[in-house]
């Protein structure tokens, strides 16, 4: 019976204890992007957090978003986006999942996540945010908008690409980056990280 | 020089031929969460088709939501699901991630990608909308709202999950599913398709 399908409904999850049906609802939107969030606030205090919700959003121009709670840790990131404007993504990878993982604990206000967790914070190109040294993708970002979502107060932020730095080996002829071969992992649930495994690329599907 | 970290600008992003700049900025985004999205129009024709922006938004009450071009082969889907209410999210395992990925491919109105693909429509529970039948993880969805991004021309639809179908040796008591085990696969940039090797789970992080 180790194969049984089972069925759960709507009224079944809202039953569930309250970190159980956070365990189960992220779980089953799927593989996640995950990536360190850096940002200060304006007088220069560091704040790193890391967020499971990044989305391409599109290519022209180069828009990215990412969604959060008002209500947790990462109030921060969002009061210093708003404050400063701008931003860093930085991929996570194996050497650094149990770092950009911790950054999830709710420090006092006076602490940076970069010293907390050991991080580097690393400054570059007159860019106001921090990236993370040890990220071997990182996107540097301006904010652009914040909508609402009413139906469950979360923010979706979404920002534009501004520059990108990258392995230059991991850059294919047609534009695809490997971010598998940059070693960037992924994140299913809460607290699962996931390295991946290419099974393949297809052509662009025609009928 | 293999290790070399190179950075491209804002510029010379826009700079890109229009496919190759799809790739990179599809790629930067890290790993994504795909699913078949299968609905109906009113009058029972079905649709299928491959979504890569599908992001969790909240598990009390439980909401998913993706984001779609509306000038592309996926505005079928929206049509439908704006007719009838329902859609399904079913999770793409090894064995069907090129049929998943043929459902890209612009068929003319009157095909419906599962004919054109072969993967399996399945209707059950009295939902109206279509499953797929190959897929471990299977989620029945209620539109609840649509926000239109005026920063590029997108659509953001967000359901509430009405019903779950996984595999029962997957749950862990957590709450927990582990969707490795279910063998969904994740994806990046336009084509590129990856399994995943949990690195580690991670406990609740503290200060």
């Amino acid at each position: 019976m180790n194969n049984m399908t089972t069925c759960i409904h709507f009224n079944e999850i809202m039953e569930l204890e309250l970190r159980k049906r956070a365990h189960f609802i992220n779980s089953v939107g799927g593989f996640k992007s995950i990536g360190l969030i850096g940002t200060t606030d304006a007088k220069g205090n560091t704040n790193l957090a890391i967020f499971s919700s990044i989305v391409h959003i599109g290519a022209n121009p180069p828009l990215i978003s990412f969604i959060m709670r008002p209500d947790s840790v990462e109030r921060h990131t969002l009061a210093n986006i708003l404050e400063t404007g701008y931003y860093t993504i930085n991929h996570v990878n194996e050497t650094i999942f149990e770092q950009a993982h911790q950054t999830s604990a709710r420090y006092p206000t006076d602490v940076s996540e970069f010293d907390a967790t050991g991080l580097t914070c690393e400054y570059k190109n007159n860019f106001t945010a921090p990236f993370v040294q040890e990220s071997k993708v990182q996107l540097a970002v301006q904010f652009k908008e914040r909508i609402d979502l009413s139906i469950n107060h979360t923010i979706m932020i979404i920002g534009q690409i501004d520059h990108i730095y990258y392995p230059a080996d991991c850059l294919h002829e047609d534009g695809y980056l490997d971010i598998e071969k940059a070693g960037t992992i992924s994140c299913s649930g809460l607290d699962s990280y996931h390295k991946t495994e290419r099974i393949n690329r297809l052509p662009y599907a025609k009928p």
